[in-house]
């Protein structure tokens, strides 16, 4: 009676992080802000770590939205850049749509502030442009819960699917033994009780 | 697999505002009086600005339910208005299917005090009749969370949209460059954050 | 797109309380017991007050789970009562279900104790064999907000429709004008804050 | 409208157990330790006490991740006990597979650590293989509410149904007479205000 | 190092209720409006239990801010009744003083709406004034958790005792043998669980 | 045993408005921000009023602190505003002792932002001065509640009371009858509970 | 400034639990009951292991408030056992007073249900009488938060010490090399996290 | 009548780290992971910056506890490191009490894990010792809010000062002009909010 199981492949996803800037993220109040900082810069080291094609994009960043987080402009110098002169859906500008076309991938992965507009609108126009839609939903953030479930609610019924960046690495790498320590050095990096057991394992049995 | 996306449209649109009345706003303990009262007049001021076909609609209003907010009532003097006689669902007063049909829009953005009964009731409806509608679930309100997330259930199940007024706005709008200045100051005068960042903005770049 | 908009009707509609025994209500801990209590009693005031055929049931009640809450045994004196000799799922004991359909009613109103076992199953039961089912959220209970919204999940999923007992008195009675009083009165007894509406209004009114 | 209703039977079931781990058990913040320790252990003895053919399976156990629980290793001696090699997603793994296929069961009752990956992976997986999935809720841990819900969401939506520990087991035994005293104990054993109840009723009863 | 054990005493305490007012109730939100219901009805009624002198009072009765709740109006038809024309503080009154000193009691418990206006002012002016005070803190509400806490930290630096209905009940009662049933009466009626305790207790006992 | 209840006196306070910045505020994160504006601005108001003597202190508003908040700077032109070149303490800045002493007042109104700095610390040095503080707590706010506890023990033990806005200016008016139009706007205008009471009763009892 | 700091010492320590009975716990809601629990059974083998002398108590245990909790009767059989006629204060019953001061210990570690009755009015008792008291916070429980916190400010203030069982066994236990095994494993039979701990580590250092 | 205002002061605060070990963090579960790793680097940073003397602690690194966290090593190369053989309060261990007088300050900065008993006991034995004691409270955890807030209470009563890592770099610092980019720069480091003001401050004023 579901829908089908759609697994996402790193053959066939790219990344879209959505008006990640320096103002907007003022408007961020339903995570906290060391956690929703460490959420977004996970998900853009898996990007980079898996080859992910990104897409980065910005709404009005000379004004009082500020520009993008630059943590997010250093790690992908390459990545199509495209500061939207006025369309507040992302995917209603052109350069966006081509660039996002240009990766050949079908698998969008998105993120971005805030969560019922930024992520939301592209979110369903690429569903209905034909693409499959895994909404990060930890590295999208906005005011508070009612909006966020109101959002979640409005981006599941059409047809996108809820993850967060962890869900994403695991599904993405499939077997640790494709590269059991660059995930592990992922996790360490962003998930303070993982670097525990790390170190504490390490500590026990000698290593490193 | 998900519904299709269906966009807000201003030249489609119409807001119904039902049952924001003194008496019953005291009914309201699901969100902060101080935010309830922002989000609704948000609401109010964006129809205004976007120029939708609004409706009131009242019930009871002579007895303990109270009248009308004095704002909306100001806001909106040219408005239907609708005071029920005693159907508790306003999609069974003729009046007020008539007045919904006059406006000629096809997209129904409604809120109200309580959620489940006020907003649900003639949402439900105004499916059954054919009306694409949008929830405003920040500027509805009702006794608890319990009854909140039943009601949103109820309705999303039924086909409406969840959505919060800022979502709202931003769908209907599109496009910055409609108008800079007149979005941005609605966002200015309901979002402290908003209006915080732009304050900033203009003392440090010696704006205004 | 959603599901089609199954209004409750007062003369199709019947009320199944199932084991709301003073032994199992001590496992309640998703709703404070004061709010709790006054849910279920609400609930079974609109039974009376709509005169909806009320079923009630119990489990072992000679054993820990103990006897149904007296209040509910004295409201309703002649209702079918079935105390089940085992049954979990009430819709397995035959006698329970031939009550039901004795009853003649198509729209089942549940509610119960714990929320995932007496109020799931015989809902799921129930839609199986044909019948529209009302769930009565807040005049069940369970053990914490994971079992709820769990129990939630599957029963909306099954078809159930999540409401409340106001939401549910409002649709029953359509029409204030129905019976201003009868409905007020209701609504006095069950919702402080009504009260204290009709209280003011009454002394600035010069009313009673 | 909804989906039929699929009720669980308990010559039809299997419980498979992913990655309790005792490293892993540091990241679940979504739910409390001393209350996630104990609804893992009363799923555990629920699966012994209804006889349900269990899997066992880990990932990397060797490493920071830990050795499974040494409770759940006890209680399940024959159990088949995959230790993955590393594959996230169980279902990847043939062993896993061959196992559950094994058991000639087609109702699959998951738990595990953490609840978007090592629940959520294997329960799609099972469910495009047809089987019919229960997801344990409150046996499944990972590391905050947001995740919880994406995670739930992207099960429900895939046709997993979302239970609880103490309604599968209701569901499992159908009727308190196949066995009072055993579910009681099962109940006593990990509800503490059942216990309670009992005792107190023992007391008053003059039993045991 | 501690302040030396008041003890509350039957025939040294009296009880002020201040300012629960039809309108005023719908400013309280630190408390359920069920539970705070119950809360001040249950200080009413062990006040009547303990036959302890009580004084009512109210602030402009015949504005908005509404008349006394009716239930306390009527359980004290022979208290003195100040509605006070002004002062707000109503200790500032001096028919609330000498209403006060009438009672020849030294022991005061204070309960109002709002905790820090009408509770506060009256029981720091009353500890000046050489008067030991309780103040019942679930009988008393304000607008949100910072005013509450930040009134109970003023009143506890002034030296005023916090308690709760519940403890003053049992520390004004001393010994179950002075009154079995009464008091149980008192508990059974405004604790829910309390009440399934006596009923199973009867139903498993053969008491009636 | 308690401290001696000092009681605000509107002859005797002033109101010190320490860093309500347009940058700071987007630090403040324990209250929700359409409270906390209303809370500030209510403070202000309630200055005006009462014609408290208040003063007004930035720290770097030309760098990222950003400027402080326009309606305070417009409500009060005429208040000494201090721009501290760099003392975190303003309390350390002689133009703002200097400012303070001016004024003749002993009693001393704080908030600001944030709650364990720009308010703890003039707090207390402003008790080691001599004069009595009273902590506006919800018109401070902070990162988050660890945060606001801590300040608020620290201050509370070193001697400051802790107050809200409403309940200082009900202390400060002391009786109705000085000023009931005044008061009463100046609640309604803050309170949106308390304008609906009033706009209820005006509609009830045909006032306008 | 502040009091001088009262060190629990093993030699001069006492355990008084205080009605922890069956029906009773029942009304426990400020602590979820798998955690309370464990929290009353860590307690009680604190004491065990301590060899602390340790006095039980109940109130009606042959009425509704129901048995002392088994579990605590049968590690304790040798305890004194006060089985009180009717006093609501134990430290009013003489055969309580009396075995306490026959354990000739001067420190008393009190727990029990409820917290503002059963812990509070001894625990005052008591250091009226000159004892030093020191309250198990989380093995004992109320109602709600309200009560919880108003009864915690009661006993701080009459010079309580407020603690939690894992901090009164390690400030009796000094150093680890008193018994490492032994405190190990009280910790690791009550904290989850804690067994995991060891359990990993030893998987790790092939210690078991 | 408060206590007097101690205020930090640079050249005669010390800052003691206690206990904060991979394995013990796990058991930290009143903050969020990445809020807590992210305080306590903060805290290690303003220690660093202000070149205060920093003692290291640990207990039983060598078992279950795991290492100290490596951050904290690495920063603090020629930090005093006391390895505890044994003694649960660092007070206790005579290294640890000389390192500390050796620094020849008399303000003692303590955080550490768990609070109640790695914070609470060395910070009660200091002040008995005749130090000032501030506690970083957000730089130290434990397992749940009643054990924080009972140990916040017995620490307090005992006279120590509860602070967060941003009041007590701020109250070091004194001002700004001490030096701005370094002060800038720690808070950029490990807040957010104003990472992201001074990234638009930048960006807006052409600043880089």
């Amino acid at each position: 009676m579901g829908k089908p199981y759609t697994r996402l492949d790193k053959t066939n996803a790219a990344v879209l992080l959505v008006d990640h800037q320096t103002g907007l993220l003022s408007l961020v109040r339903d995570i906290e802000p060391d956690k929703f900082k460490n959420n977004v810069l996970a998900l853009a080291d898996l990007a980079e770590y898996f080859e992910l094609p990104t897409i980065l994009t910005t709404s009005f960043e000379d004004g009082p939205n500020g520009p993008l987080v630059p943590e997010l402009k250093e790690k992908f110098p390459q990545a199509p850049y495209i500061a939207r002169p006025g369309q507040i859906n992302a995917w209603d500008n052109e350069d966006f749509v081509k660039a996002v076309k240009d990766t050949g991938r079908k698998q969008l992965i998105i993120a971005g502030v805030v969560t019922e507009v930024c992520v939301a609108f592209p979110a369903l126009s690429a569903i209905e442009a034909g693409f499959e839609v895994f909404v990060v939903t930890d590295a999208s953030g906005t005011f508070d819960k009612i909006t966020r479930h109101s959002a979640w609610n409005r981006m599941a019924e059409g047809g996108a699917q809820l993850m967060t960046w962890f869900g994403i690495a695991c599904e993405l790498h499939r077997d640790w033994r494709n590269d059991i320590e660059g995930l592990a050095s992922l996790f360490s990096n962003h998930i303070p009780d993982y670097r525990n057991l790390i170190n504490s394992y390490n500590a026990q049995t000698g290593n490193k």
